[in-house]
């Protein structure tokens, strides 16, 4: 094992990770690192799951709160949800067994804004913070920090929390040292503004910082980030891809966005996301930039080929092919590329200051472009909001996308109603699936329906106008007012599929 | 009539508002000053009203597209609305006329974040903005135009409009002067930081400027704002406000909002909000500061008594007799008060960093704490969004107040699930009725059901509990999930209300 821990006071702690868990005790409130699967602890989480299980057999308590930055590892969301050793969990989370836990209400989970949770934390509204636990790639000579893939909220939980326990991850490679820009917002009142105004713009320091004395355990190890690989792109992700790259070159050709270089781009995650960035790099662009969430294979691959030159992100989630290709050219990803706190990666002010084009994936959207992001059928939470709140509302130009159908065509991913809002007719613009794109700019509902009803699969076209004409005429004698809608069939189409499998 | 054109290439452009109004064609989009029923043009509205109620006698097309600040006078939008000479209407508006326009569709109507509309038609997203309509106070020698009891967009229509028409309001004193701050976003891409860290910081100039080759009629007369007089506190809203007082003094006391001085507050319109204001009187506030939308006669009297002693904001929207005390004290008030456009009133950059309490008004909320602010059982708009979701989304702690009953009894406030979405259960924190406040912060939707069923009504409390209570069993056998609902009565009160005329 390499010797990463240079400051002998921190060394001084080094210890296992079954030690370091048995210092967390039950109901703790734990801050976690982790975003999209970048820089979350792995040994500490699976050694505290190991605690809780031995504890459950013997008839004892044993659950802690989980906050993290966003997804993790399925090592930490998910052998701590398989030993039920989760009370309460925010923000963002993709792992199965998790997602099973919140939808059975074993654990009781809260939906945040990725840009807001440091910030509550900080005011109080989770009560205080009692461990973090927290990845790093070593400790410096002088108890410097060196953040991993992922810097998430962990300066702030570093700040906040009563007790420190430092995982180092020995697998990533110690040469990140230098892409990170840590920094902390102050608290309110009488802050000054984020002095972010390009994508490449540093801010802060590459190291964080925490009181040693709050340090309870260094535990060193190895761990690979969980990453999938790259998946080859298919048909209908390739479509919606082209259609978006069309929307993004007619407002270039009538002048609504600069030449040749739009504005600096925030792309979701998945196979779409991928799809859209290829539309670029097909399109022949060159030298565009990013101020995202997380660089995937997919745009790494980009910065490679010259199509994007300058990335802002929160995180570096990679393959293990992808993360190869980085190491070997780590000096050209280092000068292309911050990685920042999510406090600044998804924070408003920069984020509608940039002008960026926000392009984020959803579960469904209705006739009048109300997006639901979270809740399949109303009711079970899928992964959560993540930073697409963040981006969608203070983007210039905000872009959801999704493929027209799901479930091989039993569900359409254009209702009626949205059975769950998470992202409202005033904070989407475009909406794209496999059959084109919708432009809801400037529209009223009526005018939105129009072009709704245009991109759902052709199966469910003529049910959709169906509902919007019945809805129009009115109920009871009354107007149909601004939004039309038949209050009693609003939701039949979600209660359909529960009750039959489809919605046709 | 005072002589307040002082310029000469100005005054050699004075007309009438009829001559005015006829150099408008049908099919323009205007853009027309006024905010909150302040600082919006009269003469010329009426003037193309009765154009266009002239022409459609004699069978001839005529429509314009009207953008605002927000809501104005009601002889803006309503005598526009009752000629039916508005195709296009966009953001907020309260005439009772125009609403009727609207729910029967002969005005398209698109619902704006207020900070978000200037930006998207500079962006293009509305098309070329064919005239401003702008009210001023007067026109200096050098050309510099003293802006009235609002400044809205009023900076970004003289920018964008091809050609513009200025209307000199002699009934508002000309020593406002000074008191506002006008300043224009800039373009993307990079952009530089807007330097407000205080609601008191400066950062333009008290004038407009105007492009005078644009500028193709000047109109002079007189008009008074009409905001209707401040009318006395119900038991209600005095229940409510005490509410919101009791959450906010407990925030303070816990050690989570600063001491003595709260943080700087935003207020909605009408009577809750006053409720609001008299109840941190009497709670024995002072020195406090408002980063606001509108002062009303309730903020006045606060700053007059010493309980408020800094505010921004976007309109001055006073009652015949505060405007009165207003001018005899106005070198006090302007000591006090910083009025600017709503891009900086209003904008997330700003909210954010400041640390606003945000206070606003809503039509229900359900039982998880999504909120509806717009649209009456879903279908029939109100009044529009207005800023709500600027100072909700990105307001430190976000307040929403109602009433727990409306028409009698007959309408909940609070109900299993609302039928439009503004604010999505990611942006409400603390929601008030006179039955106390549901807090909502750091909870799961469980978690929230049980702070919202308290805040309801006592009629409504038992039915609520039931329809949760069977929610939670979950539906075909499936568990609950994370948001337990019934869909096929997730709306079934509101339908029952349109179909009986009350939710019981």
């Amino acid at each position: 094992m390499q010797n990463r821990v240079k400051n002998a006071d921190f060394a001084a702690k080094i210890m296992d990770a079954d030690a370091a868990a048995a210092l967390v005790p039950n109901g703790a409130l734990v801050g976690f690192s982790g975003f999209v699967g970048a820089g979350a602890p792995i040994h500490l989480p699976l050694a505290i799951a190991k605690r809780a299980e031995a504890l459950h057999a013997q008839g004892k308590e044993y659950k802690i709160g989980a906050l993290t930055g966003a997804s993790t590892d399925p090592h930490l969301d998910g052998d701590l949800a398989k030993a039920n050793a989760v009370s309460f969990r925010s923000p963002f989370m993709t792992d199965r067994d998790m997602r099973g836990a919140i939808n059975t209400n074993e654990t009781e989970y809260m939906d945040v804004h990725l840009s807001s949770l440091a910030q509550q934390v900080e005011a109080g509204f989770f009560g205080e913070m009692d461990f973090a636990i927290i990845e790093i790639l070593g400790i410096k000579e002088d108890g410097s920090l060196i953040p991993s893939t992922s810097i998430g909220n962990n300066q702030n939980w570093l700040n906040y929390a009563k007790k420190v326990i430092l995982e180092v991850n020995c697998a990533q490679p110690e040469s990140l040292e230098g892409i990170h820009d840590v920094a902390c917002l102050p608290k309110v009142p009488f802050r000054e503004p984020i002095n972010i105004k390009r994508p490449s713009d540093r801010i802060g320091t590459p190291y964080m910082k925490v009181d040693p004395s709050k340090v309870v355990a260094v535990v060193v190890g190895e761990s690979k980030d969980r990453v999938n690989s790259f998946t080859p792109l298919d048909e209908v992700s390739i479509a919606i891809g082209d259609n978006v790259v069309k929307f993004l070159q007619k407002e270039e050709a009538e002048g609504r966005l600069p030449k040749g270089k739009l504005l600096p781009l925030q792309s979701g995650i998945g196979n779409v996301a991928n799809a859209v960035l290829a539309g670029l790099e097909r399109a022949g662009y060159k030298g565009l930039s990013c101020y995202t969430e997380v660089i995937q294979d997919g745009l790494l691959a980009l910065i490679k080929a010259g199509v994007v030159t300058e990335v802002s992100s929160a995180s570096l989630s990679l393959s293990p092919e992808a993360i190869e290709d980085f190491r070997e050219n780590i000096e050209f990803y280092k000068k292309h590329i911050v990685l920042r706190p999510q406090e600044f990666s998804n924070h408003p002010e920069v984020i509608r200051r940039l002008g960026i084009i926000g392009m984020n994936g959803m579960l469904e959207a209705d006739i009048y472009g109300n997006v639901n992001s979270t809740n399949t059928m109303g009711t079970q939470m899928m992964n959560g909001i993540g930073g697409s709140g963040d981006f969608a509302r203070n983007g210039y130009i905000s872009i959801f996308v999704t493929p027209s159908t799901a479930k091989g065509g039993d569900i359409s991913a254009i209702v009626p109603f949205v059975a769950h809002v998470n992202h409202t007719e005033h904070d989407t613009m475009v909406i794209a699936t496999e059959y084109g794109y919708a432009d809801l700019r400037g529209k009223s509902p009526r005018q939105r329906a129009a072009e709704m009803i245009k991109i759902a699969h052709p199966d469910y076209r003529p049910m959709l106008q169906a509902y919007f004409d019945e809805a129009c005429k009115g109920e009871n004698g009354k107007p149909a007012g601004h939004t039309p809608h038949i209050l009693s069939k609003a939701l039949s189409w979600h209660d359909k599929y529960n009750k039959t499998g489809s919605m046709k």
